[in-house]
């Protein structure tokens, strides 16, 4: 038997209001084998920036064929197009307004379809909720088979998301905290080949400035590197560059939001280094 | 092969404590090929009506024959009924306390049963914890298709969740605000049919009263018709009037609960429609 | 067709993150079959303690040879081992921190196999993230039957929790408040055995110091038993002494928190019996 086709769910909907299970019940009731899972739905309301990053970072680990589904979308029910975005190994539905964005583009965009045939979306189309009227039976007809040609005009100028390159310069970066975790795990825009490039390796240690202070911290390869309650970096999960806390809260310790400013210097001075040890 | 069972869920468990894992644990132990999707767990701690608003809500989506379990049960263990509502086109699990019949009767009733047959619920039945010693294993049962009948005997005399209906008058409605969601959003008890009635149509502009102050909202068609942190009012996705803020939260804005008195009129004097624009 | 298998996820994930979503994600790229089950993703973080108590609360209503994976994990990326734990019915996956050893030793410990070999892994192993890069995969290919023995060397010297077991004297027992359920109840370490050796049944008055204070509380069958928002004490759905309100919270009421001292006596003194009734 061939397996169930998986549809991932991503929205701001939150967990307590009926929304995400009426999206479910959509897609069940079109193609019940679907296999649904939940990306996020505690995307912070209205942040499509938030949502594309979450999405981004879960869809290179799911199979081949996969259909993504996310539900930021402020523009519900005006001008902004719902689309389908194919890519090399998934497909991707949602609004047009960046969201699918940074993930698609990570996967390899082949084509772009503007959902326009309302032979597969709900009867009634209400203008305030298009996860369950439009995207979820879009998504269930993907995964039954449809190709994503029937539903509507191919098209190509699509709205992206703004996500800062950090600025290399010899012995420095300047980047972001693009994320803030439920740990308190400040992540940034920095990754290893960027680390790199100044000469930085695991072990060493760097003059990092975040929340306005300028810090040493040990480029480490294990939270449980540093002390209990001692702050470090390290490259995350997402291969991207973490300062962490060990066994605590470091958007906290380091006063911290999503979008400050991250410098990292290679070099210490005698100063740096009498910071921390 | 046959589609999958499907069993709903819905409490006001939470999603930290094992409540909600060992009724689905004891559901898939009976039923293993039981596809359990999650309607919310978040219901407000015994808030019997807030979880027949919010089940009402979403039964509908879901396909025929589909199998809802809820449990808001302040009153597990004492007289209180455990009971199964047939309806034309799904089944209802649950206690009587009126947290079912407001789904029941939207999906119209066929039959009610009194669970006391102790073959279809765990061997020991606890006194405090009804959804997973008698609902969950009654509802896997019924799942692999034991009839409704075999459960109890039948019995007609419900528990009735008390919501107000609206009352009109000649250009006046007076309703309630009957749910807040996590957006904000102030669902209403008024639909469109109630609007038609005193004339109101979307693109009008209609003055309400709500958290006791006099405006005059547009009856738009999307979020976006309003400008950023504009209030608006807009029949939303579960087909009631709401009252809402573009990308804001209306229920901080006009200061409202649930319950809070809702007044429409459609006659805009001088004044109201000075007030907003 | 053979059921399919069943793998629960425990963590401290919280549910904002896309962390839960990955470790699906690489399961379901390996076993397209497995139905997974969430049991907590909302432990407090970093508290093995809780986690195991939450996990072997859930695993005895989960058929025989379910997978849990548990992921409570402050030592990631350390010394600490990964482990399987074979038990009578099930197999447990997750950091050797004392946090599987509850349930596994309630289920009955065949064999424990320290996780070593590479071929069951992510190619790339983070040190930040071993759900995902080591406990998902694992779990995903014991799914598809690959026998717990292939996954590295048998060990036996493992990490255990430490739960106080109560203490018992004639007439007097002395335990502990082990968990703070979602609603408030106080769920303690003294069980329904226990009690019997003091003498005391259900509908017995006890005298219970708790949170400081003494007071008399019935042994009651239901919560409904005492009148609205009145303290009761109840043997709780997992077969321990719970404190609990009738539709209120007692770890408001009583102002207690986890790892508090509770002291029962079974013979109240005049002064017992007046504080309450």
């Amino acid at each position: 038997m061939r397996d169930p086709p998986i549809i991932t769910l991503l929205s701001d909907f939150g967990l307590r209001d009926p929304y995400v299970a009426e999206m479910k019940a959509v897609i069940l009731s079109i193609c019940p084998k679907a296999s649904i899972v939940d990306i996020s739905h505690n995307i912070r309301k209205y942040d499509v920036r938030m949502g594309a990053f979450i999405l981004a970072r879960a869809t290179p680990y799911f199979p081949n064929r996969t259909i993504h589904v996310a539900v930021v979308d402020p523009g519900v029910g005006t001008a902004r197009r719902p689309i389908i975005i194919e890519t090399k190994r998934s497909t991707c539905v949602g609004p047009d307004n960046g969201l699918l964005m940074l993930s698609a583009q990570k996967e390899g965009i082949s084509h772009i379809y503007n959902i326009a045939n309302s032979k597969y979306t709900l009867k009634q189309v209400s203008r305030t909720f298009h996860g369950r009227d439009i995207f979820s039976p879009v998504a269930a007809y993907l995964a039954r088979g449809v190709p994503p040609s029937e539903f509507g005009p191919e098209i190509s100028d699509l709205v992206k998301p703004s996500f800062l390159e950090p600025k290399i310069e010899p012995g420095r970066i300047e980047g972001e905290a693009i994320y803030i975790d439920d740990f308190g795990n400040i992540v940034t825009n920095i990754d290893s080949e960027n680390l790199k490039k100044i000469g930085v390796k695991e072990g060493n240690k760097i003059a990092m400035k975040i929340g306005g202070k300028e810090t040493a911290l040990i480029l480490c390869r294990a939270y449980g590197e540093a002390a209990l309650n001692v702050p470090l970096a390290i490259i995350g999960s997402s291969g991207f560059l973490e300062v962490s806390v060990n066994q605590g809260d470091a958007s906290r310790v380091f006063k911290v939001a999503e979008g400050a400013k991250v410098i990292i210097r290679s070099e210490l001075t005698e100063k740096d280094s009498r910071v921390q040890t």
